[in-house]
C-alpha cells in the first residue's frame, strides 16, 4: 500500500492509483466544491493519468468553468456529469430500465457512468409494473444483456418483477421520486431490499453513479 | 344516537346496534381477554341479536371454552376465529390472493371474515411477482370478481401489479412476513401506500379482519 | 397482454389501454415534466381515445400551456388538475369530508378525480372531531352516499368516528397538515391504519387522486 | 437543597423529602429490583415518613414478599401496585376513561395512583370512538369532574373527542395495545400529541403512574 | 349536542359554542388561510360572541389586514398572534420558563395564549440545565405559581429537573431548536415523555398555544 | 409466459421453470412451513427437475424429516440448509469475508448457496476493520476472485475498505449482530448503502441466500 | 502493519498486538460464542501475552467453563465479565455515576473494564435529576476525578447537568432502561447527543465496556 | 452554587462563571439571534471576564456587526466563528482528520474551538477509508497526538479504522454530508456509535464545537 500515488491539493487528497486498484478512477463529487476546486481536481486527475477525468453533480456554473478550461470537455447536463479526455470505446451491454419518466435523471447518471467506464448500454424508459406488459415486452433485450440496472421510485416494485424474468444480475436503484409515504425514497429502498426474487442488489437512493460503477464491474468481469 | 343499545359487562361495553349502524356487529377481539370473558361477550352479543356472534384472535384455550358452551360453534383454527350461530348464505364473490405461502394465516382471516359477513370468495395462493406469469393466469378470475383482496409480505409488490390489470377495487393487506429490512411489515406497508397504480387501498399490517369487512361492504354496496 | 397499445414518446411510454383494463386512463403526473411534455402527453392520450385526457399536479405555467393548446380545456386550480375533452355526466354520489379547512387542497383533488371519472359528489368541509356534533350532523348525508372519502391531517381521528356511524366504505386520506409530531402526515397515516372501527381503507398521504379513483371504482361496482 | 434527607441503601439512594418538595413520595419501581430490594426500599421509605410507601410494576413474587413483611399491605394485582401504610381519604374526583377493554391494565395503574394520592375517581371503560354515542353519554360525568384521564391504544383518537366536549384538563395516556402500524403505542402517542382539540396533555406510553400523579396535582391545585 | 351554533363560511365551519363547552373559543389558525379568510373568520367569531376573537400563526400581511379592519386589534408579533376585542383581566399566575434564548418564540405563544385566556404569568428565560443554579434560583417563584410551563429544545432536560423541585403541574413544550440528532424537536419530545420525575405532561413540538390552553385550564380549575 | 410449468400443492404454487428463467430454482423457505410441507415441496421440485432441490431456514425437526425421506440428503446445520439431489461441481471462486465471528451463521448461508449453485468459494473469517492489517492481508486472495461477498454487523464498515482495494464487485451483507444503536442490523445496512467507495451492492439484513445467488450470477456471467 | 501477530483459531482470528497498538487487548465478546469457544479464545490471548485475558457478556455456563479451566479466574457476575491472569494495580480515578438503580448492570461493566485496565474508580449510584440535590452533593468528588462516566436511561438528562458542573470530560452511556417512548434507549441516546452543555461524549446504548475503555484512555493520557 | 454570577440581558441570562466551573466560557450560539443581540452578548461576556468572548454559527451580517464594534476581532469564516479578545497560546496537539473534502466546514469548527481553547492542532484532510493507505500514512502523526478528532459523513467508517490503530482517545463527529440513506448524518452517527473498535466517543451530527471542547478537556487533563 505504501506506493500509492496521491495528489495533495490541500483541500483534497486525490487518490491517483484508484483506477489501478479498483477499475474506476477517483471521481470528483462537485456538489460540495467551488467551480475552481472542481477544475483543479480534474486537472490533477488528468495529470495523474485518468482517462477520462470525471465529475458528478455538476451544476451550470461548474459546467461552464470546466468548458472554459477544456473546450472539448463533454458535459452531460441530464446526468449532471462532465468528462475531460477521450471517452473509451464501449464494450458489452447493460440494459437500464426506468419505472417512470421522473426516474430519468438518475438513469442518466447510470448511463453517463457506463459511458465513461467504456461500457455500452440500452436504456428503456417508463416500464413500471402498473402496466406489466411493458416490462414483459423488454424481456428479450434483458436476455441479451450482460447485466440489468433498474431505476424506480414510489413503490420500487419493478426490480422484483425483472429479477423473476432473467438470470442476469439486477442492480436496483431506488429514487426519491414520490411523496408522502415514499419518504424520499425510503419506501422504494425497503421494497428492493426485501424483493421476493433473489438476485437483486441495491445501491443508495438516487445513486446512479454507484449503480453504473457496479454494472461496469460485472461487464469487465465477463470480459476477463 | 341516544337510542343505541349497549350491554354493559363491567369489563366491556358491547355496542349491540353496531351491525345496524355499520353492517358489521361488534366482534370480540379475544387477544386481551380471558376465555371466560370472551364467552361472556359472545353470549351477550348473541342475546343482543348478532347472527353470528364472532371472535377473532382466538387461541386454543378460548376455542375450547367456546365449544364447551356452544358445541355447534364453528372454530376456524387457521383464521383463529370462532362463530356462534348460523352463518349466512354467501352472496357475491371476492378474490383473495396471497403472494407467498407464509401469508396464508392472514388470508385465512380475510376468508373467515367474508364468510361470517355472508360474502362468497375465491382464494388463490402463492402468486407473487417473482413469477409474474402466475398472477397473469389469475386475471380472468379477477375480472369476474366484485373486489380483490391482495395479501403480501416482504416487498409487498403484488397489489401494484394486480391494480394495473383490473378495474376492481384492490384492498391490500401488508403482512409481517419477512425479516431484516421488512421491519415487521413496514416495507410492505410503504410499498402498498405508494403503489404506482391507483385503486389500491391499504389496511393495517396483518389486518385480515379489516380487509374482509371492507370487501364485504363493497359487495353489499353492489347488491343495493 | 400482447395487444396492449402504447404511445412511445421517447421520454414516456403511454399506456393507451389502461382505461379499458382498469377503468381509469393513464393520467399525466405533471410534477416532474416540462409544460411542453405535459401537453405532448395529453395530446397522445387524446389521440389514443382518452375522454377526457387529464393531468394532475399542474402548476400555473403548465396550466397556461394547456389552455393555449386547448382553449376549452378545464383547469381546476384548487385541485391543480387539467382536463381536455368533454367531462362525463356524473352518476352516483360520494360524500367527501374534511376535518379542517387546511385539508381543502387535497379534498379538491378528490373531487376533481371523481368529476373526471363521471361520479357525483357532495363535499362537506371542516367537520373535525374537536366539535363532534358537526360530523354527527352529516350522518344523514353519509347514509345516502355510495361511499365516503374522509380527508384529515393532524391527529387523523375523523375516519374512526365516521366508520362507526355508517355501513358505507370509508376511504381515508391522511394529509400533511400539521407540525411537529404530525411528521408531515405520518401521525394521521398511522391513526387511520390503526382505526378502531373496521371498514377504513387508507391511501398515501395527500393522495387525493388515489382516493378519488378508488371511490369511483366503488360507485361503478354498485352500477354494474 | 442542602437539607434534603436521603436514605442510602447502597444499591439505591432514596429521596425522603420528595413528598414535601413535589407532593408525591419517591415510589419504588419494582421492575428492575429483587423482591428483597423492593421490601428494603419500602421499609426505608416508611421509616422516612411516607404514608403510604408504595411500589409499582410489582410481580407475584414481590407481592408475596411485601405481604409477608406487612400482612396488612394492600396489593392491587390489576394495577401491579403495593401499598404499605394507611391509604388517605380521597378528595376530589377524576374521571378515568378507557377506549377499549385491553386498556384496562393501564387504567388500573391510574386508579391506584390516584387512590394512594388521596384523590377520588370514577372509571368508565370501553367508550372508544367507534361507537361515539358511548363517550357522549359520559359527558355529564366529565362535566362534574376535576380532571379527565383518557387511556387509549390503537388509533388513540378518544382524547381529541373528549377535549372537544369539556373545559377540564385532559390527560392522555397512549397504550401499547394494537398491532402492526400501532408500533407498540407510537401511533396512539402521535395521535394524542397532534390532537386537533387543545387542552390535551400527554404522558409516556403505558404510563398510568405518571398520569395519576399529574391528575392528583390538578385536584390538589383546585383544593388549595 | 344538537343545539351547538355553527357559522358556516363555506371554506370553514366555525364552532361558536366551543368556549362554552371547553373554556377556549375556536381560534383561527392563520397559517393555511389568506389574510381575507382570517379576517372573515375573526369577524364571524366576534359576532358569535368571542371575547376576544383570536388568531395564531399570523404573518405580517395578515397582521396588516387585521389592523386595517380593526385598528384597535392587538398584534403580538413575537407570538405571531392577533386579538380583536377586549382582553380579559388576568387572574392566577403561571410561570413560563425557557431553557435557552432560541426557545423564546414558542414561549411568546404560551404567554399570548395565557393573556387572551385571562391568566397572569411570569416568564423567566434562559435557565437551562447546563447552569443548573439558574433554575434553582427560580424555585421560589415556581412555588408561588399555579402551574409551570417549561419550554426547551435540544436535550429537553429542563422539565425533569423542574418537576423534581415542585408539586405544581409541569407542562412541557419541546421545541424544534437544535440540529442533527435533535431531529426537529424529536429528541426533546422523547426526553420529556420519559422524564424520570412524574408530574410532567407534554404537548406537541413548538405547540405554545396548546400549552397555554392547558395551563389556563389548570388555573381555572383552581378558581372554581 | 404462458408455458411456464407450475406444481400446485394447494398451500403452495411451485414455479418449476424458475431455474430456466433465472438460473436459480425456486428454493423452499422452510421458516413458515411444517416439516411435512417442506418435504412435499422438495419432492415436487425434484420431480420438476431441480438439481438439487433445496430448502433454507431449516430447523432440526425439518432436517430430520428431510433425512428420513431422503437419507442421502445433505443438511448443512451451520447454514440451516438442506439439499436433496447431487450437488454440482463448483466452478469459479468467490471470496466470502466476515468482519467478526458472530457473522458466521450468515456467511454459512452464503457458502451453502454458492455450493448448491455450483460455484467455488474461499471463506475468510474475522477480518474486521478494528485490525485493518487483517483485511489488507487478504488482498491477494481478493484479487484472484471472481467476486467478493462481505458479511458484517455492528458498524458494517468492512465493505467500504474492501471496495477501495479491488476492482471486483463487492456484495455486502449487513447482519443483525450488535446491540443498541445497531438496531438489529439497520446501522450496518445504512453504512453499506452509503459506502464512500463505489462498487458496493447491498442485500437485505442477514440475507446470505440472496448474496450467494447474486455472486453466483456474477460468476456465471464471467463463464458465458 | 505487516508484523502484527494473529492467532487463527479457525472460527476467530485474534489480534494479539491490539494492546500494543491501542492500549486495550482484544476482548472476547462471549455473547455469540459457545463456552468452549470463549475458553479457547481466552487461552490463546493469554498465550499471546494478554494480562489479563478478558471476556464480556459472560453467562453462567460460560463463567463455569472459565472457572473450571482457570480456578483462580475472577468472574464479576454483576458485570458479566471474566478475567484470567493478574489484574493490574489501579492508577488514577474515574467517577462513575448512575441515574437510577436499574442502570447498575451497565455501570458494573464500566467498573469492571476500568479494573481490568488498571484504572481506579469511585461509583455513586442513583443520583438522577429528579432530585437534583443528589448530584450537586457529588460535585466535590467529580472535581477530584480524572474523568466522569455517567450512566442513565429513561430521559438521559443527567450528563447535561453534570457537564455544566465540571471541567472534566463526561463520557455518557445511555441505557435501555425505560419503556414506551424510551424506545430501548433511543430517547436517552438522543438526549445525550444533544446535551446543551458541551464536553459530553457518547457511546452506544448499554455499552459499559466502550465507556470504560475510553475513560481508561483519558486517565492514561493524563499519566503520560 | 449560590455565588454563580449571571448577566441578565432580558432575552438571555449569561452564565459568567461557566469557564471557572467547566473550563469553557458560555459561547454565543448566533444562529437564533439578531446581530445586535450577538454583539450585546459578546460585550457582556467580555465584561464578565471571558478571554476571548466567542460566538459560533456566525453569518456574514453578524460578522460585520462584530467587526464594526471590535475592529480587531478575529472572524473565521470557514468555521463561522468570531472571537473578541486575545487568543491564548496553544499547548498540546490534537490531530483532526476528515474523511472527505465536504467535511471541511465541520472540521474548521473543531479547529477554531481548539484555537480559542488554547490547544494546538494538526489537520489532515481527505483520508477516507476508500483509500485506506491514506489513513495508514497518518498513523505516526496520530501516535504523537494527545487526542484525535475524526470528522466523517456518508458511511462514517473512518473512526473505526483509526481507533484500531492508536491508543489515543478518538472523538468522532458524524457530518450531514451525503444523500439518500445517509439521512442527514444518521447513517454516520449509527456507524460511529456501533464502531467495532472501542475507544470511540461520539458527538452530535455536525457538532464541531462540542468535539473541540471535549478534545481540549483531554489535553488539559494531560497538562494537570
Amino acid at each position: 500500500m505504501d506506493t500509492q500515488r496521491t495528489a495533495d491539493l490541500g483541500f483534497a487528497k486525490l487518490d491517483l492509483d484508484r483506477a489501478d486498484r479498483t477499475g474506476t478512477p477517483e471521481v470528483v463529487y462537485a456538489a460540495g466544491k467551488t467551480p475552481a476546486q472542481t477544475v483543479e481536481c480534474l486537472a490533477a486527475l488528468l495529470e495523474g493519468g485518468a482517462a477520462p477525468a470525471w465529475a458528478t453533480r455538476v451544476d451550470d456554473e461548474t459546467a461552464a468553468a470546466v468548458l472554459e478550461r477544456w473546450p472539448d470537455a463533454v458535459v452531460d447536463t441530464g446526468a449532471r456529469c462532465a468528462f475531460v479526455g477521450e471517452l473509451p470505446e464501449p464494450v458489452g451491454n447493460v440494459v437500464v430500465l426506468t419505472a417512470g419518466t421522473s426516474d430519468g435523471a438518475v438513469a442518466a447518471e447510470v448511463v453517463a457512468t457506463l459511458r465513461a467506464s467504456g461500457v455500452g448500454c440500452t436504456r428503456v424508459d417508463d416500464v413500471g409494473v402498473a402496466g406489466v406488459h411493458r416490462v414483459l415486452a423488454v424481456a428479450p433485450r434483458i436476455a441479451a444483456a450482460d447485466a440489468v440496472v433498474v431505476v424506480a421510485g414510489m413503490d420500487g416494485a419493478l426490480p422484483s418483477v425483472v429479477a423473476g424474468l432473467t438470470d442476469r444480475l439486477v442492480v436496483a436503484v431506488p429514487t426519491s421520486v414520490g411523496y408522502g409515504a415514499a419518504f424520499e425514497g425510503l419506501a422504494a429502498l425497503l421494497t428492493m431490499l426485501t424483493a421476493c426474487a433473489p438476485g437483486v442488489l441495491v445501491v443508495n437512493i438516487d445513486n446512479g453513479f454507484g449503480a453504473g460503477v457496479a454494472a461496469a464491474r460485472i461487464v469487465r468481469s465477463a470480459q476477463r
